[in-house]
């Protein structure tokens, strides 16, 4: 496997000159007196940690993957993965952007979003541990009593416990109305729970001493489908006296999937019978307080996505420069060597250009989230608070759809450069196509995301939230309209966001005749937006890059920025025509006929 | 896993009613008293043999592999894959398509398509294990003398030995220029063939007593480069007086890789030791004979490609059909349910109609290049013959990529209408991604066959078999240009046409000046070109159709066409911006930029 070298320098590029996070953060109070020079210092001594710890336990954890007792209802974590962990807990690392009343380091989000960049690129198996033990802590610090806030908060802060979240069971996945799990009331206030839930991300495992689950279940009586589903705390082991786990709760593991990737990473059946659980907020308003942390996880998994997206463009372009095979079509590049190194052959320029064009956007766009994220929850302005909050809500599935659909095909085109060599484990690249294939499913499958993005969040409001992203773009290309070497970029994103315009009018007047009409636009309207966000955010990047041509850093910002408007936006051409398409065509077939 | 159908309705439609197969058949003198009865029954016991026998093998061979006992060299298949090439060797079926003076049964490589569409639907893995059999047999055949043909023809045409090709080394894939393997006569007219081979599929198995590779090797004093290769015919047994294995040779394999999919077949290491070769066909000349091998393997890549589809479409409806999540946006569809099946959402049909429509035209596709050989090898006419060469070797580069890419993209969507549970083993589908995606990286990556496509076979002819294809399809589109209803797919057709003219004549241009163009445009240009094909094809198919639509297959073929004009042609728009782009922009950063 290839070498990872964390990029801080593309970090800071798209933190400092991109972003300005600096003089954003100033405006928050809880972070005003932070300084570039300590956001540098933490990702790169995050970067450490994931270049020397994680990334060599990577192969490793896919060859061995988890082990299940059976007899035990057990899960053995791969070879030095629960080391690494208590390392990982040891430096302070899962506190990064918790509050600091519990026991957090309280940095904001972009930070801890820049290390888990790293974490996953480097392991996405291991990096889905602490992933939801921080999203659980953010329920209940939002709908948590200030007993339960006191007990576990400070142990999940730490990374001292970890936590999960209980939604699927088998035969409810994206429909959780169908979810048959129950808490009966107890006489002690607390519940009894009991059901099966499957597809349960670190359900069970040896890291830490105590897992809190966070349960979705039916109270007696309530109302059938979602309205009717509560939030329930259910610990591994109940909490003594002392805080200290005590008795073991009636919830156990009953195996462990056998997956396409992520092998590292325990998928579980969970069984519930009878399991103490403690109601999370107000009854019947579960899913509204899951969606605390499905909103949490669906940016996790963009930036996840990203982080595979590097790992495979750094090997294959280690990969393009050292391997030697034909000459270059115009001639001999190398004529010293045997065979020139494959980087010069324009279809291998083409797959790291197109890798590199959706790594960067992507992680502009997942800083960027991260950022509005900060200013949503910390600005003393609420109008600012308010507006961050509208173009996240409104990014949220574009952050998780489009950059994880962008990591499978980037993780797809470094196997095709490795060639032969890409389909053999040794080489790792194809282990990073396997795990990158479960981003576009969980959390929300792809599909899903579209119809959130196009559904809720363009057509329900009426456009609103697009109206505030739109004037965002505007007010860029306003600003440098006068600017002639601007011109490749700026007259594309104006076309781009024409076209988004004109195909959400046209999907808003065919879905008043049939709601059908959202379902068949989704998809496609999803990718387009995308691309009028890609196309806003690498402008920007091109803008802070022009007229510094002669530093080769930025001149490759330029590069990869004017490949992305001429190779890759262009897809928007075919993605118009088939919104324009209309669904009718999809439903002309009875489901026999298929 | 899903169950398995032999789509024999769908195979008769492309075979009888699109391609007229018995009607072109009987042109051919060798196969003139073949009727479509025959075909039907060959390939009704064909798909018995595959969904009984190999498919269910497919997902414990994936799960147990090869192995590989580095004391004796030996490699180890799955669990019952021994025993079900004895049934397929018992029943005939290795020596279908091959000439009954060799004792095969002269059947055309039309039915044994068919046939090899259906192993690999069911088996992957198994199917490659006779795959390159054939192939070397039809080397022995073109350019084997006569005690060569004698000897070795007999076995390998009744599946009795088994036959690979040895051209990868660890340093050279795609350039064969770089080989070192070389081979020293001796002073019996034999030679003594040394050196390392990589990625050798079937290099060594228990299927068969003996194994023959062809091995590309240098003979002492041989010109550099590809013009100082020849061919060696290297059994593992040298074969004693009465033509039965005798003493070993000097050949091992050393190793199997771990790879990404295809686990039940082994891709060896080989090592010749001044192994006992013999010379096929003239001195210098091993690419050249190699390459009625490497046709015929390109072929069978996109026909093994269009039965991953097949199986991945199968399961995706099944599961489709079967799993109850949300209702339908339009309200429910099947309300006496606790939620509607997933193929009322008109996602899920959008996913299940792009596998449809990719998979079908690739099935008009590789069977039509299927009768194209037959005729180019058959035909009295040599008129005829060669203008049938002309289109199939315009044709094999899409065949080999463009359905390998569709299966990629079809199976991939497979996983997602299963959502969750997709990414797990026990589905069976993630299974399809992983043996799908050795596709397109092997017999040429399809960077190669679109350099092929574009540099030999449009270009370098000066569009010379374009025009032939060109005057096929206008002579289709002029019988039915007064058909109101043949519009919608005809004009399309047209437009695509002059899309691929405008663009072919633009990159000619352009290389005049920079040969880099070519490679810049020549994935791009690959896929325009293969949808102006499809194009046709669906024409073709719903042409067919037209005037049937009561009956719900026909109507089925007509949904699936406008599909696959409203929906998937759209990507010539994006494709066509590429090309016009040029290929400056990828050549604008070092390789130190990357």
């Amino acid at each position: 496997m290839a070498h990872y070298v964390p990029p801080l320098r593309d970090m800071q590029f798209v933190l400092q000159e991109v972003l300005d996070v600096e003089g954003t953060l100033q405006q928050l109070p809880a972070h005003a007196d932070l300084n570039l020079d300590l956001i540098n210092q933490v990702l790169e001594a995050g970067g450490k940690f994931c270049a020397e710890v994680l990334h060599p336990l990577n192969a490793r954890g896919d060859h061995e993957g988890c082990s299940y007792d059976p007899q035990t209802g057990d899960v053995r974590t791969p070879a030095g993965f629960k080391e690494a962990y208590a390392q990982f807990v040891e430096a302070g690392w899962p506190s990064l952007n918790c509050d600091p009343v519990h026991g957090g380091q309280g940095l904001p989000q972009i930070v801890k979003t820049g290390f888990q960049e790293m974490t996953t690129a480097c392991n996405q198996a291991w990096s889905m541990y602490p992933g939801l033990t921080h999203g659980v802590s953010e329920i209940l610090r939002a709908h948590g009593t200030d007993e339960q806030k006191a007990l576990y908060l400070p142990r999940l802060v730490g990374g001292e416990w970890a936590g999960t979240m209980c939604l699927t069971e088998p035969h409810c996945g994206t429909d959780l109305g169908l979810l048959r799990t129950r808490a009966e009331p107890a006489f002690d206030g607390t519940y009894r729970v009991t059901g099966s839930k499957i597809f349960i991300t670190s359900g069970e495992h040896d890291f830490t001493p105590n897992i809190i689950h966070m349960v979705l279940a039916r109270l007696p009586g309530a109302p059938e489908g979602t309205r009717g589903i509560s939030l329930f705390l259910v610990p591994k082991f109940l909490p003594d006296a002392n805080g200290q786990p005590g008795t073991r709760n009636g919830v156990r593991c009953n195996g462990i999937e056998n997956k396409m990737g992520i092998h590292a990473s325990p998928t579980c059946q969970m069984e519930f019978d009878g399991a103490t659980g403690w109601l999370v907020g107000q009854a019947h308003q579960g899913l509204k307080a899951m969606f605390v942390l499905m909103n949490v996880a669906r940016l996790g998994v963009g930036t996840m996505s990203l982080g595979l997206m590097e790992a495979a463009y750094q090997a294959s372009v280690a990969y393009a420069r050292e391997r030697l095979q034909m000459r270059a079509l115009s001639g001999p590049k190398a004529p010293e060597l045997a065979a020139d190194p494959i980087i010069v052959h324009a279809d291998v320029r083409r797959m790291l250009l197109t890798q590199r064009a959706y790594l960067e956007g992507s992680r502009a766009l997942a800083y960027w989230a991260a950022l509005l994220t900060d200013v949503s929850e910390r600005h003393t302005d609420p109008v600012q608070r308010k507006q961050a909050d509208d173009v996240l809500t409104l990014l949220t599935p574009v952050v998780k759809a489009f950059i994880s659909d962008a990591a499978c095909e980037c993780t797809n085109l470094a196997v095709q450069v490795y060639g032969g060599h890409g389909y053999i484990v040794e080489s790792g690249v194809e282990q990073l196509v396997r795990d990158a294939r479960i981003n576009p499913i969980y959390e929300g499958t792809n599909g899903i995301q579209s119809l959130d993005l196009l559904g809720r969040k363009v057509l329900a409001d009426g456009g609103a939230r697009m109206k505030i992203l739109g004037a965002l773009v505007q007010q860029f290309a306003q600003a440098h309209k006068d600017s002639e070497p601007m011109r490749e970029f700026l007259a594309p994103l104006e076309a781009t966001g024409t076209l988004v315009m004109e195909c959400s009018l046209q999907i808003g007047a065919r879905a008043f005749e049939n709601r059908d009409e959202v379902g068949a636009a989704a998809v496609d309207y999803l990718r387009l937006f995308s691309h009028y966000v890609y196309a806003y955010l690498w402008a920007r990047m091109a803008q802070v890059a022009l007229g510094r041509g002669d530093d080769p850093f930025y001149a490759a910002k330029l590069v990869t920025a004017r490949f992305y408007v001429q190779r890759l936006l262009p897809e928007t051409r075919m993605l118009a025509a088939r919104i324009q398409a209309g669904g009718k065509n999809l439903f002309e077939m009875g489901a026999e006929q298929f």
